[in-house]
């Protein structure tokens, strides 16, 4: 690791998450990081950001001029791949949105152009920072949980009216996103999803192309999981949906976690259900349970959170939140419940990346 | 319809239901209906009915008896069929317990049996007098909630321990119940499921064998279910959860219902979902909603409530709450559930009775 005491970063990309990125480093908001160069193919997106900031209107030559030490990505989703692999290969730390790539094999290539460990590479997951996930995976990993039996998430508060998908050519195609409410809306969730429960073995979903909206991709989806342990997982998402929900329940041996409108509730069982199962001697009285709230814990740390995480990863070394590597579990779960719709069949995971590569393609096409 | 003032009712099978369908009649509970007759194979089940009620250890004596103008089935799943076939051929007015018969063909040639109109044939599905249940039908029914977009039911608060499983060898096994928590506990909600919503085109199920006891039929369940206009359903039931719920959702185009824990709660918003989504010119922002409790109305009826209706049905032509025939509609989802699972493959309904059948026999023999 390189002795240095600022990260000097380069934005590529100033749409709506590059400007909110930039204002917040600008703001002092993430020692140890200064906003060194911008990019964007957009001029008018370059002015306004000072003399100390410079302008590029190509990545690759910002990347290559000596004025930054890492980038943070935040194009289009199809060009975080090549933008990643440009910027790994030249050395720079790398900061990438969600979701890293499109597809699993646009993920195996970003992966595989990450050679250099000293090099540190991220991902823009910021709702890993939400003190209750947070907690919920210490609960897990401890297992005060237990044994998990069942997930069941349901995220339908992504609603968005006909005007926002109208208010882009590329917004809501395959050959623009490479989805729907998957790959724009969802990153986060399945994100979470992953990092708290562990891929799946087998998805079987529903995804329903344009049902509220006049898109070609999916805006509604409904997908059934199962872990490798017996453990199963409903997965619900819309953007057609209000008032909406967020709800994330969990049943265990220990009882059942709900976290919804910003509660978690915890009702804990005093002894594991398996055991009482196994040893009571009547037929139907459930095992006695605590009502419990889980207090909140310190507020989330959001985007700052993770850009304060990379420059300090950077700097000292200090372990990354969300590694980027990680962030092709989310995007494979999202191909898979799309290629599970694709070809009505349930998709066996680890998914192959070249068929749904194929796929994906063939419908962009269209 | 006879001239009568008082329907003499026999009940076959004095297990746990009969002795308390026994006791509520005994107890003056139903109008219009006196307890005639008990049949039971076993002997000491008929003792201490006193004198007015005859005993009878075979049912089809007690049919043949005159001593009866109705008989209530409540004897193991699999004897409902031949026994409400031969009481609707010797003219008797029948009450079945749930489920109307184990599979499909079964309940086709049950209900094939009832060629006389006059002859009153009723299923004790008591909880359609759950006054909640009533309320959210009507509130489909009028358009109230527009149209239904998504039904999720979460039904895990049949918690069963391993000694319930251990208390009689027919229990829980495909020649003895025919299934096992879809059988057994769920016919109630599958029943409700389909009178709220009506018949999905295609279910694709995972069903557990065995999964939190040492049993061969399903303790847990989770079922997608797609219905004929695009509306979405999920239902996932257990014997293995603790404390665990009874969550029914509904997302509507005006807004979203849940019932759980007794409450009936109602998120509606001030214009249908679809027209702000097509008439907004913003991209994010939600219709406003009313958060609304829906009053709780009269208490359940249940049994005697059922009851009571058969007896004003027979007496005064009264509608029936719950006709035998739409019975068939819950066995078919379970068997669906089931046969998805056999088979790994969506299935699509109206399902095959005759092919379901011989799977189940399959397993029954195996």
């Amino acid at each position: 690791m390189k002795e240095q005491s600022t990260v000097r970063l380069g934005i590529i990309g100033m749409g709506g998450m590059g400007v909110a990125h930039a204002r917040n480093i600008l703001e002092g908001k993430v020692p140890g990081m200064r906003l060194a160069a911008i990019a964007d193919r957009v001029q008018e997106r370059l002015q306004g950001y000072g003399d100390d900031v410079k302008n590029f209107s190509d990545a690759i030559e910002m990347m290559e001029s000596g004025t930054v030490d890492a980038v943070l990505i935040a194009t289009p989703h199809y060009s975080h791949t090549p933008l990643g692999i440009a910027a790994l290969e030249r050395g720079l730390h790398v900061m990438v949105e969600k979701p890293i790539s499109v597809h699993k094999a646009d993920c195996e290539r970003l992966i595989s152009a990450w050679k250099d460990r000293s090099i540190v590479f991220g991902a823009m997951f910021n709702q890993r920072g939400n003190p209750h996930y947070g907690k919920l995976r210490k609960m897990i990993q401890s297992r005060e949980l237990g044994t998990i039996q069942r997930v069941n998430w349901i995220i339908t508060d992504w609603y968005r009216t006909s005007a926002y998908y109208g208010s882009g050519e590329w917004r809501a195609t395959w050959g623009g996103e490479g989805g729907g409410v998957l790959l724009n809306q969802c990153p986060h969730n399945l994100d979470l999803l992953q990092w708290l429960f562990g891929m799946p073995k087998k998805i079987t979903a529903l995804c329903q192309f344009g049902r509220f909206h006049d898109i070609e991709v999916e805006d509604a989806v409904t997908a059934l999981l199962e872990y490798p342990d017996g453990a199963t997982g409903v997965f619900i998402t819309s953007t057609g949906e209000a008032p909406g929900v967020n709800r994330l329940e969990v049943a265990a041996d220990r009882g059942r976690v709900v976290i919804e409108n910003g509660v978690f509730k915890f009702e804990r069982t005093e002894m594991p259900v398996s055991e009482h199962s196994r040893t009571a001697t009547h037929s139907f009285k459930k095992p006695e349970h605590w009502e419990i709230t889980i207090p909140m814990g310190e507020g989330s740390s959001g985007h700052v959170g993770i850009l304060r995480n990379f420059a300090a990863a950077i700097l000292h070394g200090e372990p990354l939140i969300a590694p980027a590597v990680e962030g092709i579990h989310s995007v494979e779960l999202a191909n898979a419940m799309l290629y599970s719709t694709f070809t009505q069949q349930p998709v066996e995971l680890p998914l192959d990346s070249s068929a749904y590569e194929a796929a994906l393609k063939a419908r962009s096409k269209a």
